[in-house]
Order: C-alpha cells, then structure tokens, then sequence
C-alpha cells in the first residue's frame, strides 16, 4: 500500500499523520528538532534554510495558536509567510477546496500548513497538489494533530530518555481529541509498551483497544505508576449531547490534582496540549507545579515544527 | 490632457487603468515580466529589487486571493509588506478616505496596493498622496483591474505570440467585469485587430461598440474562428434585479462546453481570472481540458505584479 | 518604590507608561528617534538592530493604526513581526491573560507590543513574562499610551528646541484621553513649566489639578500665548452619558478655528494624535493650514517606536 506522506526513497514530503510514518522517520525529526532547539538556546534564532521558500498558511478553521507556532517557526528559518484565513475568502464566493488549492500552487508556494474541520480534508489536498508543494496538517477534524503527537513525543523523550520502559496515560476527552490518536500512533511506533487511555465512557472511543492501548475508566487505575500523564483539553466547544458530563462532573471524577498525580511515578511528568481549563481537566496548582512540562511543550513545538518544515523541503515527490 | 499614471518624461508612476497607457509601457512592462517568470522557473524566487521599500496593502474591499497575489510579488522582490484590512478599521471611526491616506503617506510608504468597491478611488489617492508613494490598482468599482488585464495580455502573448492577427473573445457578463474593459483597453492598445464581447443583452453595456469591439448576443458568432477565449466571472454576489439569468439559463445559453469550444479555431486557449463557478460560465471539462491556461494566468500574474512594482518602484514622480 | 519598567540599573527594559520614567531615559529615548529619522531621510530605510528578533503584536483591542506603526518600526529594525489578533482568538476559548502570556513566552518573543482595553494590563503582563521578554504599552484603556506621548515630545522639541519656556495647552477630552496623561507625565517631567489641560468640566478630571497643570474651562484662557496646542479626539465611540456635549456643542465652544488659534503665539504649532474629526474638534482648515504638525507626527512616530524597541531590546532584566 501507498503511504501518500513519503516519496518512493521513503522520504517524508508531505506530514499528513503520525501513523504510518517509520520509527526511523519519527526519530529523525526529533533529532533534527533536537538541533533547532540548540540553536535556539545558543541566541542563534535564525537559520537561512527556507530562504526563498513560500509558506502558506491555510487555516480553514480558526487557530491563532497553532498558526502562530508555525508562522515562527517558518520565519526562524527565513521562509516567507502567506496567511491566508480561507473561512473568510474564495471559499465564501463557492469555489471548490480542489480549485483553492490548484490556484495556491500556480502561485509557487513550497509548503502548504493546513488546518480544517474535515477529516482527511490535508490527505485530499496532498493527492492534488503541483510536485513541488509539500503538505502539513495542523489538524484535521477528529483525526489527526501530527505537529502536536510530535512535539509531545519530543518532550517526552527530552525528559525520559526514550521509550521503551515507558507507562503512558492519555486522560480525557480522548473522543474528540486529534492529539490524542496522534500521541497514540507515534507512542506505539517508538516502541512505548505501556499507552492508556483514560477518561469516562462517553469520551473514549471503543475502537481504541484495536489501536494497542489500554482503556481505563478510573482516573487511579490509569495514571497508576505512570512515567507520563497527558491530560486533553474538555472541548466544549465541540460537544453537544445530553450524556456529556459538566465541568464540574468531569473534575470530581477526571481532574488532575495534586493528590491524584501522586499516583503516578513520583518523577511524572504531566502535559497538556492547551489551552488549558483550569479546574476542569486539571488542577491549577499541577499546570503550575514542579511537574508540569506544559510551557517546554511550546517551546519544542517550534523546534519540531521547523524540523518537520525543514525535512519536508529538502525532499523531491 | 494629463495622464495621471506617467510622469513628465512619460515613465509609469502609477497604475490606475489599462486605458490611456502607451503600447511601450504595456510590452515594457510584459517584457519585464518575462525576465521574473524566468527567475521563478530558474528556482531563483527572490530579488532584491524593493528591498527596504515598504508595499501597503490598502483593502477597503476584501479580496484574499488578489492580496495574496500581490503580496507574494513583493515578498519576492524582497519588499515589506503591511496588510491593512481597511474595511475594519480607521474607516470604521469615521476617519476620510483622504485623511487615511495622507496618514499611511507618512509613515513613509512606498507603494499602495488598492482595492475598493468604489469605481475611481485610486485616482482619487494618487492624486493626494505624497510624491514619493505609487499606487496601483488591484480592482476599483466596476472599472478597471488593470494587472489582471496585463496578465491575461501576457498569457495571450505567452501562447499566440502577438496580437496583430488575433481574435478575442470574452464572454459573459461583462456588465459587473472590471476585468472585461481592462482587457479591452489592452487589447486595442497592443493591436489586436478583432475583440468580441458575447453576453445576454442584460449583462452587455450598450457603450461598449464605441470602444471598438463587436457586441455579440449569441455564442456561436462570438467565438466563432477565436485564437482566444476569455470567460468571465458570473457576479452572482453583484446582481440585483429580475432581468438577469439564473445560473442554469445563463449556462444553457452562454456556458463554454467542449462542443461550443469547437466553434473556435482548434488551437484557441480558454482563460478565466477565477474564481471559476464550474457549470456556470464554463464547463468542467474546459476549465481543466488541455485548451485552458488558468492556472498559467495566476502564475504569470506573480510575474506580471512583480514587474509592475519593479517598475513604477524605479520612477520618480 | 520598585518602578517595573526599568532594570537594576536603571535601564529601560519596558514602555509601560510615560509616568515615572526619569528625565535622561525619556531624552535618551528621542534623541536615539532622532537618529532614526535621520536614517529614514537619507532613505537607508532598513538597519538590522533587531535582526532575528520577534515582535508579537498582542492587540487585545483593535487598533489597525497604530498595530501598523508599530509593524513598520519593527520591520525597519529587520525583527519578524506577529500579529496576533487576540480578541479573535484563545480569549474565546477561555484561556486567561496570564496563560496566553506564559504561552506566547515559551514561543521565544522578543517583545510584546500590548494594546489592551483594560487599564493595567500591559502592567501585569510584564510582571509576569520571562525575563527575555520586553513590554511595550501601546494603550491600555483610559491609563496611558506611551509611545504617542514620546512623539509628542519629540514633535514639540523638534519645532521648539527644548521644553524649558514652554506654554502647552492640551484641549479637548481629557476623560477619556490616554494621551493626555501620557502628554502631561512626559511634559512635566521633560521642565516644561506651564502645562494647561482644557475642557468642558464633564471631560476634565478634577484630579489633574495634582499633576502640576492648570485647568481651564475656557478656550480662550486655554490657549492665551501657547506655544503648542495639542487638541484630541472627541471619543465618541467611549461616551455614554446625557452630560456629554453634542459634537456641534463641542465645535461651537472647543473646536479649534483658525480666528481661535490666533490666541495662541503667531508661531504655535498645532498637534491631533489622530484620527481627526474634522469640524469636530478642529476645523478643517487648521488640520490642514500651516501650524499643523498632525502628519509629522505620525512619521516621527516610527522613528519614536523604533527607538523604544530598540533601547528596550539592548537591555537586560
């Protein structure tokens, strides 16, 4: 079978999804990452390597966050940036995704960065797409956050060394979570024996035991002895159901607090992709704790995010 | 009479219009814009032109597609770009279109890119605006689109190779089309001997016979032995009335198919400046068939943006 | 008393307000504008005193004017420019003020222009940054708005040499005016022995009387033998009240009319922070006559905030 985000030497060209993609491919971005985050520290926060290279910026879907990471993250190695909020645009005068997308290439960009609310929408712009653009999904719908399963693979692996003895608790609203399915495809490609996913039955998809992890609906039984706990962010903004719990239901039985984590490892570490609802997925006191790796996660997506950029661009469909 | 756009030694200053510009500046800038396709096709994307020169993208309509055109021709010539989304600022506290003006005057802008719903507003800004600003035009009103209209003259000339022996085309509604008199004025300008308009006699001004074109109300003897077809746009979002098509009739009547494309000489090329309603103006199967150069035209529209910044950029008022 | 805005050694490290500063920094800061503006004259438009340096534009509130004045002197310093359009983005999804700042933070910014309608908060933004982050105030609310002050100030020295002999009368709506207290702070501080605040008592505090300026409810004793009339805005976007004068009331009794302005020294110069309402607060032909210095103030301006950026940039907290 085919896998659209790599060319026929197995190089990846388009980053559509952490599934799929070989361990040796998951491990080179973070270690190419791993330079960019060096450099950054060194005060050197600009690299010439998209130099006269177009980035496109399509958000069908609001997200001043995840387009700004990669807008620095373009600008940090001289690419230029096109931003292009398409909700408001072309597509409000009918013209078809295909057509947007057969115009933005004729205008020379070299990558696209897409976010949309379709599943898939990225893979179906990736199959159209002129040769010389690459594809980078910033979110698609429920399905994929690849950028974001990276940099949480980068952070872990920055804090635990590396995989293969680690217990991992995905906590939350994992049914509408993008992150969560793509921390789980990269966590099993790099070799993580130990992913759980934990969080109330209306939120945990019953087709995630097939993916190789764990189902927990008891905060202690997943977060028991674990290395690392990733809570989710309650989307309420993507809810609507009566069987859906409150804010405050959800912290009575789901939130993260002090007293709770201290079932996991006592050296844990706990993420969260943001923003954050504090007192509702966790605690305040454990974003601001000794053990929360919430800001490094920001500060390494840049990294990965140049990374994944960077490797992309070097590569010929 | 004064041409507003030339400075006393006949050098473009400005761009408002096609029409009133001389044959030499219309190939001059043509020419200009052959030499930066070949850079973009030598995959050498930037020059260093405009560099240090700020380029202010003044959009009291919203337009992301001709923005982003624009801003990407600068960006190559290694300008600074501003985008200024008009319609939602200043304006919106009461400020005059010429107070607005003389202020982004001051903060020693270089060249404005304006777009506006009302038919003339360039001219107005360029007569106000400070001696070392050139404003061009990216759409005024029902009036003029005069870099669309140079980039549809250099497709013709990319593919035909000069306009003495052309016939031209452009079907539609050419009531609502800035870009229809944009060409007109270029085409007669550049020599082309035989331009037809072809549309229902509701979306076909009746003063267009003194511009010296033909007025054609059937398709058939529109295009009939054509080099060049140019459809246009059905301006659904600037209709109001009750004399005008639906699309379905407007299709029957006037839609380009492949078997009416065959009335034209077999060689013609199709052309379009999008967004393309598919199955309204043109058939599907034109629009990507091998007679149609849209994607071309917004390739060479970079060039031909490019070429005109360059130029005006390099003349003193 | 800890003043936030400058390091150890008395070093500015943030702009958050005109008050406080101490004499040598505010004139430190224009005479570095005064270079700029020299650079900006012998049109090297671009230095690279910010190279690799990113500039997030936080507008908390819309601001389209002076987001871009600020967009213009970073990019003149050659930093790369964010602008991040907050009140459409994480705010909607319930992230606090601190959170979006410890987010953006880990992002590696540089420095943070905040426009906010909440007086304070660029205050406690600072107080929470990294320490690799500077603060530049760019209005918050009825409180201050800085770097319009230190234009001010640079407007009035470059026509008047030095502050020491100087009448300023500063007429209009004072209530509302961020500008105002800016103004006063700075003039103060900068020697000018006679400052005068002038308004209808319903747009004048009644604690100005402490900051060392005289209040006047008449024009005419306003303005009597002033050596700069800086009139403001009528905020009628930020009144609600049946107290408030009609703009023709206002005009009547405060506008300031060219028979009006001949209270005022022959040579006074006439200043408006923009955007003007004409025949409102000034009558047109004083905005446009010959002791304006409105759209010298605007240019000055981007040398002023590339000033700022600059100074703030070098220091260390």
């Amino acid at each position: 079978m085919n896998n659209p985000q790599l060319n026929r030497h197995g190089e990846l060209i388009h980053l559509l999804s952490t599934e799929g993609l070989p361990r040796e491919i998951l491990t080179h971005i973070l270690d190419t990452a791993a330079n960019f985050v060096g450099v950054h520290q060194r005060e050197v926060k600009k690299l010439p390597l998209l130099r006269g290279k177009s980035v496109f910026n399509l958000f069908f879907e609001n997200s001043t966050r995840t387009r700004t990471t990669f807008e620095i993250a373009a600008t940090r190695l001289s690419a230029d940036v096109i931003n292009l909020d398409i909700a408001r645009s072309s597509a409000a005068k009918g013209e078809s995704l295909l057509d947007t997308i057969a115009n933005l290439s004729a205008m020379a960009a070299d990558i696209f960065v897409v976010r949309h609310s379709e599943s898939g929408a990225p893979y179906l712009i990736a199959q159209h797409v002129a040769p010389h653009v690459h594809v980078i999904n910033a979110g698609d719908g429920r399905h994929a956050h690849p950028t974001q399963g990276l940099l949480d693979m980068y952070t872990i692996r920055h804090h635990k060394g590396d995989f293969s003895q680690l217990s991992v608790a995905i906590v939350g609203d994992v049914l509408h979570s993008r992150v969560a399915r793509s921390d789980i495809h990269a966590l099993r490609t790099l070799g993580c024996p130990d992913v759980r996913v934990v969080g109330p039955r209306t939120l945990v998809p019953p087709d995630l035991a097939a993916m190789g992890v764990r189902v927990c609906h008891e905060l202690e039984e997943g977060i028991r002895g674990c290395d690392v706990v990733i809570t989710l962010r309650l989307q309420n903004e993507r809810m609507n159901g009566a069987l859906l719990p409150s804010s405050q239901e959800y912290f009575q039985r789901f939130g993260l607090t002090p007293e709770r984590l201290r079932w996991a490892k006592p050296d844990a570490i706990v993420m969260h992709p943001g923003p954050v609802n504090r007192g509702v997925e966790i605690a305040s006191s454990v974003v601001d704790g000794a053990q929360s790796v919430v800001l490094e996660q920001v500060t390494f997506g840049i990294a990965v995010r140049m990374a994944v950029m960077g490797i992309v661009a070097a590569n010929e469909a």
